[in-house]
């Protein structure tokens, strides 16, 4: 009996979902953290909860299954390789969640993958080939995220206060909401990714001078990573995360945009699948 | 007997220098750090050991002296005030390092002062009236700065990584140095500004096209500040710093360039004789 599991694990949470030959989800579970880079045995344990939660009822066992499994972190270290050793599968696949998430929403097809979430990140599949791009974190990259959008909101604002950019009520509200520039400084000093991050609704609502000039330099940056990825191919372009419909709507006229297939978990499952072909 | 005590105080070091009503140097010294926002009570303890050495031989006491006190970090926090109190003086002004040292550099002229260091921060001395602009740290601001440089130069490798940008020798051997992306990435979680900025002498050498790109970008970035700052007027501006050569090489034909008339102690030393003035 062999059957496929797909995991898909980040920062916050993990999923699991078994699937028969067919594709057929038989068993699904979730868990806490799966990244690979930050906590190895916290992710190798949320990925057996969630496996085991999945397992029930289908009378198979961990030795029964093939596994492919989208982590966080698994591209920035050597650590990816020790987990797969660790699991008790058939086999694993240990691959960045960039990657099943791209297979997940373009399955098969050829495509673009850009996930506009805290952090950003690009996929591009080419005759079935899955390539990541980006992704290099907040303080080296992450274009056109939202840890980098908040990040500008809270520059610009320091950049009015001293007059070298056009005071707005934006940037006016976001310097007494700190009171000042120096309760800015302090917050951006200790703040995490996620928390410039919650700045980013108010520059893509675009309501404001400040906020519709710091959004077209972050759509133009995401606009020529897409240009270097398309490699003047017609690929269709599926955007993803928190700030996707808001990317979708400013560059849905250059490239055909598409809605997702599937979820990275689908991918993962696919993946799973795709890896006893070789068997 | 009244004498004027000037204090340098910064990240690395402490300078006393105390001087009488003419000017004369009558006595110096030296301590640890004093960055008044980081470490007040540290701060405060290498004040008053510098101070001490600077007083032997003067045959005054601390109480004699009237002091001005330019310090890392006195323009963020509130502490500069508590700490000014708790010191032994006749009478302490605390501002900050930045104030200090365009004091130091311009005197009494008019003129702006751009510091092109580790970080970067302005002054604009009008009427005899000292302001201070920039110098919001490396998360936020410091345009210009050899930490934001070298930043700049280690997301430009990960971006000709990625294909975003165009491959130079210098941006491969970034690269090679670090074990490839996975190495600058890991690199640029942890690092402090200082260690950032080590990279900078290689994008101000030029030497590159991606050096050359990036040194670009940092001089509009002054460029466009100073501009700001020059309200139309035709200020003389002095470049201090690490970086003050290579700065003034490429904007000297745009603006007056002038070498600083004195250092930061200097500066120190002529605003506590102005305190005087007041009494």
């Amino acid at each position: 009996m062999v059957l496929f599991l797909g995991i898909d694990g980040g920062g916050t949470g993990c999923r699991a979902a078994i699937a028969d030959a067919h594709g057929r989800i038989l068993g699904e579970g979730t868990a806490g953290p799966a990244n690979v880079n930050t906590d190895t045995e916290g992710a190798r344990q949320n990925i057996l909860a969630a496996t085991n939660q999945a397992l029930s009822g289908t009378g198979a066992a961990m030795g029964d299954l093939v596994a492919a499994l989208g982590l966080a972190g698994a591209n920035v270290s050597g650590v990816a390789r020790e987990l797969a050793a660790a699991l008790p599968f058939a086999r694993a696949e240990i691959v960045s969640d960039a990657i099943t998430a791209a297979r997940g929403a373009l399955g098969r097809q050829d495509g673009i993958v850009a996930a506009m979430g805290t952090g950003s990140v690009f996929a591009v599949s080419r005759d079935g080939t899955l390539r990541q791009y980006g992704g290099r974190g907040f303080v080296l990259g992450d274009e056109g995220s939202g840890a980098v959008l908040g990040r500008s909101l809270l520059a610009e604002a320091l950049r009015a206060d001293d007059g070298f950019a056009p005071m707005t009520p934006l940037l006016q509200a976001v310097l007494e909401e700190f009171g000042g520039a120096e309760g800015v400084i302090a917050f951006a000093t200790r703040a995490r990714p996620v928390e410039f991050a919650a700045f980013a609704p108010r520059v893509v609502a675009q309501d404001d001078p400040a906020a519709q000039r710091l959004f077209d330099r972050a759509v133009a940056d995401v606009s020529l990573i897409l240009d270097v990825l398309q490699k003047g191919g017609g690929l269709p372009v599926v955007f993803l995360g928190g700030l996707a419909s808001h990317y979708a709507a400013r560059l849905s006229a250059r490239w055909e945009t598409r809605a997702p297939l599937g979820t990275g978990l689908d991918g993962a499952v696919q993946m799973a699948r795709e890896l006893a072909e070789g068997l």
